[in-house]
């Protein structure tokens, strides 16, 4: 019985990644699965993955026939997983936030730069420049990307002055959203983006007096930092690469060490 | 021509909610989806959102055919899309992290609360207890779950001391890391999880100097940071329970103000 080519992980688990150019009918798939599963149990596996490219949507019909349901799924490919023993599953869980960055960028005049955007819940309040972490994208580098395609302004990130997190966001998605301090490298705005209305240098207590903003505890407590940091009064965490295991992976650990 | 009843968005964007009590043969499906496409494309919206339940895992290839990919999945559904303008897509991104914590618990005598795990690539080195932040739960609620399911401690919440992000870590998505200290309410270990060698209390410069820890540069300077905060020489950030927006939306900002 021809049984599926599988790699084995530390978990006692296996996974069976399908490859798009080679095709396989349903009915094939499905056999091959129940057999592969049988010498699996055999085995005393636990967790079974299947990588399913899009190009093979027709298989999945016949995994969740078998008891595999969905893990994850990214644009090309789907993620199936089954589980064998008796017991409860113990499989990780899925990715569960998404990252945001807000910056503040303040300039010797103490002024920060503020933009207002075309569209969505923000329209008519001068906010800080936001944008989504990219996926594999470092915090203090999203923060310095953002800033630059949304007003033109370069600049060295500083620290982090605080962060929130937030639930049910997106897709029953969590959310954190980490404001970092940046220095500003010039100071003529180009506005770049599309989705932004209006940028400006403005006095932060000006910022902070908008009637909107203040609307949102939230909003007051961060253009509190904000005027706590013009003021030195305040202090945040800052970058420090460094490496983990012994693979010497790099990676940034933000504190104020 | 019987098109899908959908929900709008502020995007421009339509979502269909495909009920798993009311299936549908693969045919029909794909009749439908070519009839509201060609409406929706008339009425000018952008992205057209398709909620599967696996139940109906069935239609995901007839989906895919006609130009529809996947945005993400949850166990129980397939999240598809598709984009009707000729322009490049503004989509949102899916969820691009997974959120974990490390809790540094210090009694009055300068010890920490350490554990050996049984399995994994930590076993043999006395390390905090760390764990998974659940879908929908709060970093500082996580940190004091935690360390009771681990150890029997129960604890209040202090501060976050720190945190890491790192990449590709499970399934090419990323990871945050946040140590988190906390106050211990109780002082006698009752180790509650399988997955738990041994727990004690430890002193911190022990912890330390422990070699094989020191192999990594990240693990090391977690370590100085947690013995700066016995020597009261560091500043985390604290948790105000705030609200945001007109909903008054409850959330944790993370601040040292």
């Amino acid at each position: 019985m021809e049984i599926f080519e599988a790699t084995e992980d530390n978990y006692g688990g296996v996974t069976v990644n399908m490859k798009k150019e080679e095709p396989m009918d349903s009915h094939k798939f499905h056999t091959m699965l129940v057999a592969s599963i049988s010498y699996w149990r055999q085995k005393g596996k636990k967790g079974v993955w299947i990588k399913l490219p899009i190009e093979l949507a027709h298989l999945v019909e016949a995994a969740v026939k078998e008891g595999f349901w969905y893990h994850h799924a990214e644009a090309t490919y789907l993620m199936l997983v089954y589980w064998i023993p008796e017991t409860p599953h113990t499989l990780p869980a899925n990715a569960s936030h998404r990252v945001g960055i807000g910056a503040l960028v303040l300039n010797n005049n103490g002024q920060m730069l503020v933009v207002k955007e075309k569209s969505g819940k923000s329209t008519g309040i001068w906010k800080l420049p936001t944008g989504v972490v990219e996926e594999g994208e470092d915090i203090c580098v999203a923060a310095i990307r953002e800033v630059q395609e949304e007003t033109g302004i370069e600049t060295d990130f500083i620290e982090i002055l605080t962060f929130r997190q937030s639930h049910k966001s997106f897709f029953g998605k969590s959310d954190l959203f980490f404001i970092c301090m940046l220095k500003p490298l010039n100071f003529t705005i180009h506005k770049q983006n599309a989705e932004i209305e209006e940028a400006q240098w403005m006095a932060i207590e000006e910022y902070a007096a908008q009637p909107k903003l203040n609307q949102s505890e939230l909003s007051k407590n961060i253009a509190k930092i904000c005027l706590a940091k013009k003021d030195n009064e305040y202090t945040g965490f800052s970058a420090l690469l460094t490496t983990t295991g012994l693979s010497a992976k790099k990676c940034y650990l933000y504190s104020n060490i």
